[in-house]
């Protein structure tokens, strides 16, 4: 893929963050050219597709500053520096609504925005759920919900569901429902 | 809302780039307690699931050096600044592939990391295409690959399409498909 390669040929970091670190590299185009590449480093992260017995998709409902605003999405978190996965996903499951499970899989990952960022979400499927006991991180405040597939379906009409994993997520639930039919 | 209501104390300029502004913002949580969050503002973007008449999924693969390798992706770009959605749909259609649609329409958005970036992607399904001519921005260097859906499955599968908006594309497509059986 020679053809398509960009080198680097400086980096400048402009920001080195409790989550995020920001670097501006300067690089050579396949064409011999320069430009510029403003890029976001971020450690990563998991989402969890958790399903309870009685078939409800958990859901949180946050403020999310960066846009202003509520919006509700699937259980979540960043991982920890050299955290695995799955283990990060059991944990931020049990922290953000109390649940266990006995039976977490992994359905992949995903870059959510490989212009600009290397944010990779981790995504499991979380099923034979118990409930224990929440343990919000200090600084997080969110409600949990329990909606079934229709109610996630109005809200991603709605747009009460509005971020990549989240609609990612009710999609993959209807697509399940139409395939084990 | 006010229960998880997220107040702004004060904000702190760290880059103002091409593509995207930072800023670490202090804020005053519902306890009453403070925190800080770290925001990348970007000004969103648009991306294209385009079916040829033989039914392929046009796709781009590209160098995204954030990632420092090739992946594969839908048609997609940012925003001009004060852009429709829509016009910035056909002209990153017509740009990155060569191709124009006669059907195009919106199906819905979503934010791509609400974590730290107010990065929203407007999709759009793009039907009924003709082959015109492909004018790549000057530092943009890309493949274009038409793939049937089995193909496309298949590139999740092995990673090479690895990127939110694309997997989205591809089980929507899958979807459909069954919805339409």
């Amino acid at each position: 893929m020679k053809h398509l390669e960009e080198n680097t040929l400086s980096v400048s970091t402009i920001y080195n963050g409790k989550i995020i670190d920001v670097e501006v590299q300067d690089v050579s185009l396949p064409n011999g050219s320069t430009s510029k590449r403003e890029i976001v480093k971020h450690p990563g992260a998991v989402a969890i597709i958790a399903v309870t017995k009685e078939n409800k998709l958990l859901l949180v409902r946050q403020y999310r500053k960066a846009l202003e605003k509520v919006i509700v999405e699937i259980p979540a978190g960043k991982l920890e520096k050299g955290e695995d996965p799955k283990e990060s996903a059991v944990r931020e499951l049990q922290e953000e609504t109390g649940y266990e499970s006995g039976s977490l899989r992994s359905i992949g990952s995903f870059y959510t925005s490989p212009g600009f960022a290397d944010e990779l979400i981790h995504l499991y499927v979380a099923e034979d759920l118990t409930f224990s006991k929440q343990q919000l991180d200090e600084d997080e405040f969110l409600d949990v919900l329990e909606v079934s597939l229709e109610e996630a379906e109005q809200m991603v009409l709605n747009e009460e569901i509005h971020d990549a994993k989240t609609v990612y997520a009710v999609q993959y639930l209807q697509l399940q429902q139409l395939l084990t039919k």
